[in-house]
């Protein structure tokens, strides 16, 4: 089942169910008229969802074009927001990149911060943001909507909780991130408003590609329309979304439609960090890990962070190059308070 | 005017309109069901509930009586919950317990960290945690529930964002904190749910008290049944709400329902680390802080953190000792997963 959120409708828009290859959709507002309604009561709304769904795969329900471009994020504001590092690949780079040391314990203990979920961007919003000089990146991700998951949850009934899953473009300030970070209470300004993919797909729409706990399949990321990134989104993953999902419900429980993210999607090339798609590599999932890699390959980074007018497009495919959760695309401007 | 939410409805509960001394409520389902619904159309329902506020107050609308522990946190789960640390003197003597340098800039430039916002205690409800040994801690403080405010507002734009105002226990687990903040993402695990007073309150319920951007009441800390914490949160509060708001809208907006918070209310006296109350000082609106006292005062922390059993009350009192949020109360005790 893929679901999606129309922009109609107030804060939290329109819930409609979307076919399998993103070509129509049908309203849902019958069974729940948004997402979070929907998620609030799962066990109700989940299988009436899933027999519209098949009733639109089967044409037997009233419905329309579905145009990706008309959707908000699939929860356009949340109740939580947490993301993970799982792809340490990644943080060990980014590290480097601040000049700052790994500790071996991340290799064991996951990495994960609180992000801000009250005003998510729609998957081909802009990214409006005051100042080129922030270092504006992107960060494309995978993450899961969870049920509720009582606290001190094992990864074992985490893994049972995991409702939808999307793509994620995490925005990130690298430029704010030291100082901010150097505060010691995490990241703030340094993260701007997520993007998510136009939509939320249930495990099952993944078939083989998810084992329960991954997704293997490239995510794919496309940079001012050239392609930047193919990383394996099931390679290199140190944690998956069960383990994720029980370390952000060690000391309290998560509500229903809690959203856990896996970082920036990363894969080492046989134990060296990834090369360019040009020269053969798998690419990048963001601009801080090109720029490392050219710092360590020439001394310094090449590839400057987005400028006004940058494009980033992020998307993934199945194995017949059908597009699961719909593209985030979006460019960057500046934001005229 | 005084709003509450109770227990009875779905995980939203219901919204009531209190009377001014906590005695008395009367439904407010016919303006919004919720108080999220209330503020996200706050231009329309405010007045609406201000005008039932009145109507409470004269008596000419049928009312119920008001028990504090039928209420859950005026916002049961919220989009965002963001967490100064306004008052820098608690700030540099938990860093000194830490055994951490505060820089400089921390007198300019406002920390603040994002919390979990999907899973709040009602104010009489348990804090059930898995572990002692995770130092369990109460925080005494202040926040604001802000209307949107759009990206890069300033301090003045912020101020008029102002909707209402709570009392928070920002429950923090001191044993897992130092770990998690050197992995330099912030806190996560280290902070458990939080608590809300039984009624939220529009700012000119404090008249004078209420500066437009400080509250000039002592908080009252009660521990074990024994006064704790009387400290004023209009002293030494170095970055007023308007200023928070301000900060954490840089380089996003907020969405209506946003709560921000103080941080622990801590004064100094006399230029000197705040005294227990025993001694003629102000005492403390955590324990973190009497610890570090203790710790310059003998060489060593003597109160221990919280236990199974133990009892926290955190209320504020007007000049004629009447309550104005009514009072948070809570006991800790083992979590039996």
């Amino acid at each position: 089942m893929k679901l999606a959120t129309l922009k109609s409708g107030g804060r939290d828009g329109r819930l409609v169910v979307v076919s399998r290859d993103l070509t129509a959709m049908t309203d849902a507002g019958e069974i729940a008229p948004t997402l979070q309604a929907a998620i609030d009561d799962w066990a109700v709304c989940g299988p009436k969802l899933e027999a519209l769904a098949e009733s639109l795969e089967h044409g037997s329900v009233p419905s329309e074009r579905f145009h990706e471009h008309d959707a908000l994020s699939p929860l356009p504001r949340a109740y939580q927001w947490a993301d993970g590092s799982a792809y340490v690949n990644h943080v060990e780079l980014v590290r480097k990149a601040r000049g700052a040391e790994m500790p071996e314990s991340f290799w064991t203990d996951p990495l994960m911060y609180q992000g801000g979920s009250d005003s998510f961007l729609a998957p081909r919003d802009p990214i409006r943001l005051g100042d080129e000089a922030w270092g504006i990146d992107m960060e494309g991700e995978l993450a899961v909507i969870v049920d509720d998951v009582p606290m001190g949850a094992s990864r074992e009934v985490a893994a049972g909780r995991i409702r939808l899953l999307m793509l994620v473009n995490d925005v990130s300030l690298r430029g704010l991130i030291p100082a901010e970070l150097g505060k010691g209470f995490g990241f703030f300004q340094s993260k701007p408003s997520s993007a998510f993919s136009p939509v939320a797909v249930t495990p099952d729409e993944l078939g083989d590609k998810w084992d329960g706990g991954k997704v293997h399949l490239p995510l794919c990321v496309d940079y001012n329309g050239k392609p930047f990134g193919r990383a394996n989104a099931g390679i290199d993953m140190t944690f998956d979304f069960p383990t994720l999902v029980a370390h952000a419900a060690k000391t309290r429980p998560l509500s229903a439609g809690t959203i856990i993210g896996s970082g920036t999607v990363s894969n080492k090339l046989d134990g060296e960090p990834g090369k360019p798609i040009a020269e053969g590599g798998v690419g990048y999932s963001c601009l801080a890990e090109i720029r490392m890699v050219e710092t360590i390959n020439t001394g310094a980074p090449k590839t400057p962070f987005m400028s006004f007018g940058d494009t980033v497009r992020i998307e993934m495919l199945d194995d017949k190059h059908h597009s699961v959760f719909g593209a985030i695309e979006q460019v960057v401007e500046k934001y005229e308070g």
